[in-house]
């Protein structure tokens, strides 16, 4: 682990917050990492007395002072025009200071999103910074992007999301050359809305190992390791997948209460359903990151727990180590001067 | 059960044609339905016999023969360009000739819209027939459409699909005035994309109990009772739902399998996990009606079994039953006239 890297977390987003971003936080400090809590001094410093955190894992804890928070239903330009002194906002130009490397948010994910774009801006390659989550599939992950970032994307962005989702998976999921895939509806390539057709020719042109179209069930199959999509069906799909998962559990367990010896049967089955989540449970990659910036910045659920939070910080952490920001940024570069030579996409 | 309709079945869609379309129309003739079945005269009459019908249930059995089948993965077209003598072609006619009110197909999907779409025909009314999805939550289920009769739709057909969804949903969930939302993101009337924004401000003229954006998450909870979505999200999140419910069961089953004590609990919950599957079967409503044509048209899964075809049989009788066709027509009458009032639409 990095003894260089450190880590601005917005310690007052989330649920519960400052309580579970300052468990999280002290949990990576114990793992060796730099940590900058921001957000009100005095609730930090309860956390963290309560928590009795012992001098050698302290040292590695700083703390920012910030007034404001944002909260969960405020507009997500609100760090930029109201409340310029909110933890997500001074996590933000504690990147941009260079103080951190990367940031940490369970807080609004408009808000990080906007604060992260605005003040530690997005890298000059790149149109527009995506939303990448990692969903599970019976082999493995997927990395799915954009699941947010954008509404109303061109079909050239998608090429960026698709590169930056490549270099992303390369590193999280240790893959030396994911496949990658565009989201339609068909797999032949004459498939899909005029958006993804006209993806699917920058794709092409992408130099990536991209397989063409992909649909829908692709996404919990494994068949490849990156999905490209638009971030309107991203965040529509991320969501109702999340909804899905819960009520299938939900019902399932509503059906084992209803006599005796399912409920038995239940109790036996418990420590199938915790690998089961342990398998597919969002708090092991801790958070999505938003890729196509200057630096790093993990957005976590807002009801990450602290292992999420731990894990979001870790993740941030092996990013800036594997460089991936600038990875990006030369990839894109590369990608820019080809499409300089003329009739090389589009066709 | 009327005892007038009478629904016209391609016997040679899905996997396992004719054998399940076969034994589910028997199974819906032994309930009083009559039913035309049509494809191969040789092989249907092989089935028959196999089944040993008896003559009170046969005679509420035609045949029609289909010389030709069009195959899973054949484009669209194929029934009108190409195989002019297929079977779906020929269940599509029966009903444009007022032969049966209704067709059921399990073939080929798109083959199966086509030849709905052109030989039926859409209601004059109807600019868009849409696919509509039964899905379901944990208090009930959710109509979700449309999920890809139809790629770049405009916004206002949106309204179209959310009148005909909300006429289905009264039909076949028993419900009064059904609940009807925007899929989009975010659920504020200012959130979602140019698409979802325009859409917004037609579906608030539409005269439906219209509760504004809802977001993915909301269709699996039971917030509202139908949602209208643009036919690229809708198929994409279809299919990703059916994969990831498979998933999580796969992931489960192969997690119980690891050890001979959470083994003997899943055995044990067994009749829970069919209790479950029974409540979110696909089969229950047997197929998703394309809404918008002339007369009933319901497109069953692929992978249906005979009851699966039963019951989109018995579906499709008390869609004709309860004049759904007939009142869409009927509703989008009176919203195109409220249109030609200035000022009411839109703003």
């Amino acid at each position: 682990m990095s003894n260089v890297v450190k880590v601005a977390v917005d310690a007052m987003g989330g649920d519960e917050a400052p309580r579970l971003p300052v468990e999280g936080a002290v949990q990576a400090a114990e793992e060796g990492v730099g940590v900058l809590l921001v957000g009100h001094e005095d609730r930090l410093d309860e956390e963290l007395h309560r928590l009795q955190v012992p001098a050698d894992v302290a040292r590695r804890l700083e703390v920012i002072h910030a007034d404001e928070v944002v909260g969960m239903d405020e507009p997500p330009i609100t760090p930029i025009r109201k409340k310029r002194k909110s933890s997500v906002r001074i996590a933000a130009e504690a990147v941009r200071d260079g103080r951190a490397q990367a940031m940490v948010s369970a807080g609004n994910t408009g808000a990080a999103m906007v604060a992260a774009k605005m003040i530690i801006g997005s890298a000059p390659e790149v149109d527009r910074p995506a939303l990448a989550a990692t969903l599970p599939n019976p082999r493995g992950w997927t990395v799915l992007l954009d699941v947010g970032a954008n509404i109303d994307s061109k079909p050239e962005q998608l090429r960026q999301f698709a590169v930056m989702g490549d270099l992303y998976a390369q590193q999280i999921l240790n893959l030396e050359r994911p496949r990658v895939g565009l989201l339609s509806i068909g797999e032949e390539q004459g498939k899909g809305n005029d958006f993804t057709k006209e993806a699917f020719g920058y794709l092409e042109a992408s130099q990536l190992d991209f397989v063409g179209n992909v649909e829908g069930s692709d996404l919990f199959k494994g068949t490849v390791d990156v999905i490209a999509c638009d971030g309107f069906v991203g965040n529509v799909l991320l969501k109702s997948a999340e909804a899905l998962a819960e009520m299938v559990l939900l019902m399932i367990r509503e059906e084992i209460e209803k006599s005796p010896l399912t409920r038995l049967g239940g109790g036996l089955t418990r420590p199938a359903l915790l690998r089961f989540r342990k398998r597919t449970a969002y708090d092991e990659f801790g958070g999505a990151p938003l890729l196509g910036l200057k630096a790093g910045c993990f957005i976590a659920h807002g009801r990450s727990n602290s292992k999420a939070i731990k894990n979001a910080i870790l993740r941030a952490v092996e990013f800036c180590d594997a460089r991936t920001a600038e990875r990006i940024s030369e990839r894109l570069t590369e990608l820019h001067a080809r499409d300089s030579v003329p009739g090389v996409v589009g066709e």
